[in-house]
């Protein structure tokens, strides 16, 4: 951490910051320059409120140094991280990039069968399907609940597929756990502190995606949540963000993939319906997502999209799935990967 | 909602655009234009998965007509709900402009007696302060849990003030509604469905958060959770939201404060200590606040904000709250209110 | 500029960074932490392309400590800059708050020698209009040119305005220099230079406006621009920054007063009619801008606006600019100031 | 366009605007729904303000359902738009992926032919390279002028690439149109509408950069600008947008390539460079932009980026963009394109 002081701080002002920084159980470095004083504090800490040193007299800024996270961090843990899932234990993080489809929400028996014997064929290695929906209105589908799960598991028996599927609440992540294969921590639940905990006490793998604004610490710092309860099975989602744009329901910004690569050990998966909330610009998109180098691809694909009970606008269908995946593939293994 | 029809789409598409709005239960109307062909549906059902028409052939987009949400629209209730708050049943949506300050956490007995009393004097109504904390990090201080709650229960006991607290899991409602006068969520909470639908069920007022990148409509539907459950006593709290701006943690969007006047009948609230998350920037934004006519205003104070536990750089002090109140009193004034 | 070092950056590397320091000019300080070496850089360069040094072996990235503007900034020139406009030399950062009204294009002698009346005797300082306009699509209105300025200098000698219009190019620097007070820098300019270098070489008030998603820095140094070719009579105004919100048609940031105040002696206006683009939300933003601190509000009022040939959707009536203007001054009263 | 009017809206309301419509010369269809009435408008007139009729009594919003450009539009233009640049006639937007590569700005001979002799052999067909050099501060480099242009023509002469130079002012479009191939508006020009007029003048090429914040209708509006004058040369450019992230200069969205192939006839290039701000993140980018189907790519590369005179952090070396080059291929290959 380095703090910065106004110009025309005193001896008395940078003083006082020295004697907080040590209260803080740092040792401070002072630096007088042609302009500024700053004071460089040695010692890991992290602490979060470090911040408060900001109000302190003719403080103007604090810059932080060390990043926030730890057991997520690649600087801690060198290797990269595989996580294995579903039946046939495939390796997420591995060379083979895996792509994980399914319809938005569980709908009926007959639905997730056929979706993911389609899903399976097309050569995918994981079924999505929402048991439990978080929805923006109240008056929305909410989803089929427990028989919902019990029908996604009958599809994995079938098929092999993992299954991934949504928790939202602590009160299903027992549930959720005994039925599917990855548990997912949704967007809007990024920040669901007692959530992630309860995920991060259970022994199965957690897809986390990232908030549709969140920075990348607070990310990071939510997978920290989860394997600081002592799960270390977590693979980071990028499903987009929230911008001023409005041709897309969200925008993908597919360089936090090198970016994350760069930060922690974590395997990295893409969702391009989500990412846009357009079909038509799914398919360009997972193409990119393979490219740039993301470890897995999740997308909505729904058997009947125009009668989705949710998430329709953004479902591709299982054929526009199968022609997709042969340019995947080719994708995968111009940059060195299988799929 | 209105159905935008591609350039070059033939009788067939518009006739099967048409018998999916009748599967909605929806009545058509089909308008001719030189380029497009438009398809306008009557009849309300809010639903909020017609988005699944977009995917049918030549569709180019829908538009949706009427509001989402209902029982916090002004459309369906005309006057103003006022929310009684407190000991000494504070209307928030009256004519007087509720001030509410305190402390981010809770840390001790004699911090929050001793920031009760000023808080008190400078002429405030209510008092906030967390006991549970929702914290980026699971290393930062997590709050003091029941024994910060009766600490505040105590302190209003001494003062009167209407306590403001933060519930931040459905396994804390009952507590939380036990000690507090005000059931606060956080802005990461916006969309934790659950907690909307708990403290929907029990009868007490709650101050919903804006979430930091919600469009007005998910934050009306936010309230409409709670209010679907029975509970109206809902505070509507905008605190900032994440924009490219770097001099603040947040960019605070004050005309949010008229188009929710506009658009529902529920107080509004604005929190100038998160919605800029530098103290310094504080008093004027709380200036603004009461100009631009909003209920209330709360905001972080510390009796000493370089030891501040959490959010120290954006909290003032006792001194700083009095110094500001007088102010903020002549402008509610000139605008035709009292504080 | 303080150089901050990858984990694991050998001595060779931190060796090299510091050789490309002195390059710069710059004098070295090495400081080597626990996790991390940082290599505080000493010296007043504030030369844009230190970045370069990111690309140096094992170099995380760089902070820099200074501001890179000067002659804008409160460090260098202490007490605050009042700029007079207009034939009543209204000064424009002092006590008194300035309001600027008028409409978006001149489009009439009549419209605007009405306007100027109605402007003056609600109590305004000043009128806007355009004569030249940069307009989104080439199909649209594009304003009267010459024409139009010679109907805004005509109103001026009526009424004592100061008139405020806006320059498009270099071109048309002189010409809008001879006719008007105030020439005005849109924000789809800010970052226009060589236009910015040639209202820095006249001697004319400059109200410059903020692009509409300029961080601060951009925004000071874009009337470094201005001021390094010797006009430091540069108003800086607030016109609404583009974000994920829907409701309005810009955000309207107003912690920017403050904040400008404590980085800045430019006297700073607020235009809330582009700040939220809804006639109904401009009175309520008049009324904060004045309360947050602003010098000077500057909105569009138009005495037709169903029919006005741009920018109707954001003008008020002259009746509605009187009725607020009473507002305005008690407010104004409530902070200290007058109007 | 559709009118919609507020609940509780008399005939007398809608009469009035039925009104207003006939005065714009369009023909209205009144449909009274249950919740609201609205006015669907007959008649391609594309005017800009229309929007004025939001302010009439009663009326809530304006929907415009034609997109407000023309000439780039697919539905007027059916077939793709090749464009065809430099001494060799690459053809932008065939079935060949172009890459263009070289440095922010020209800095000296030595270094423009060296770059451009790697750029060449590597398999690029473009240089890039600016010559006058729109600087944020203007204490930063500010560009060689046309001795950089002339450096530039040398480069061309000795390699056959064709160069592409920024123009910032239309004083410069003579000179830069003389010694350059491709002519680029920057994205802070991409609304300098005196500049795309001028451009729009001209028998060259024109490389149109997207600007930071701009929405798709002004992206495109502006391209029309260029082409309302005559000149049908246009290349759109996608260089990212500002948003909330911190660890990318820019945020790049690649989803608008596949959007813009549904909008518009013209060829789309990226630039990674700008893109994302760091040079480590470039290749990756490079990779997802071919596989999201560009027409182009266009990148900063620089012999020595630790002493580039703008940009260096985001340059990567000629040894990275040939290593990078071989993938680039296979992935154009896998897509059924070449590179």
């Amino acid at each position: 951490m380095i703090v910065v002081m106004k110009p025309g701080a005193g001896k008395e002002h940078v003083q006082h910051v020295v004697e907080l920084v040590q209260e803080f159980g740092l040792k401070e470095h002072v630096i007088y320059g042609t302009d500024r004083t700053v004071v460089a504090c040695l010692g890991d800490k992290r602490m979060a409120d470090k911040g408060a040193i900001e109000n302190a007299p003719m403080v103007e800024r604090i810059v932080p140094i060390l990043a926030p996270f730890k057991r997520a961090s690649l600087e801690v843990k060198k290797e990269r991280t595989q996580v294995e899932i579903g039946p046939n234990k495939f390796s997420m993080g591995g060379r083979q990039v895996g792509i994980i489809a399914g319809p938005c929400s569980v709908e009926s028996r007959d639905q997730i069968l056929r979706t993911a014997e389609a899903v399976k064929e097309a050569g995918c290695i994981g079924l999505r399907g929402g048991a439990f929906k978080p929805r923006t209105s109240p008056y929305s589908f909410q989803g089929m609940g427990e028989e919902g799960l019990k029908i996604l598991a009958e599809a994995r028996d079938q098929t092999g597929l993992a299954i991934v599927t949504e928790v939202v609440g602590v009160e299903q992540v027992d549930l959720c756990a005994h039925y599917a294969d990855v548990l997912q921590i949704g967007a809007r639940n990024m920040q669901h502190f007692p959530l992630l905990e309860a995920v991060g006490r259970i022994d199965k793998p957690v897809l986390l995606k990232r908030g549709m604004s969140a920075h990348l610490d607070e990310f990071l710092l939510a997978a920290e949540y989860i394997m600081n309860e002592g799960n270390d099975q977590v693979i980071l989602c990028e499903r987009g963000v929230r911008t001023f744009e409005r041709y897309v329901r969200n925008t993908l910004p597919l360089a936090i993939v090198p970016e994350l690569n760069n930060l922690t050990h974590l395997p990295v998966v893409v969702d391009p319906s989500h990412g846009t909330g357009h079909a038509h610009l799914v398919p360009a998109m997972c193409r990119a997502a393979v490219a740039v180098g993301a470890d897995g691809v999740m997308l909505e694909c729904h058997p009947d999209p125009e009668h989705a009970a949710s998430d329709g606008a953004q479902s591709i269908t299982p054929e526009g799935l199968k022609s997709m995946m042969a340019t995947l593939k080719r994708i995968a293994e111009a940059i060195g990967r299988t799929l």
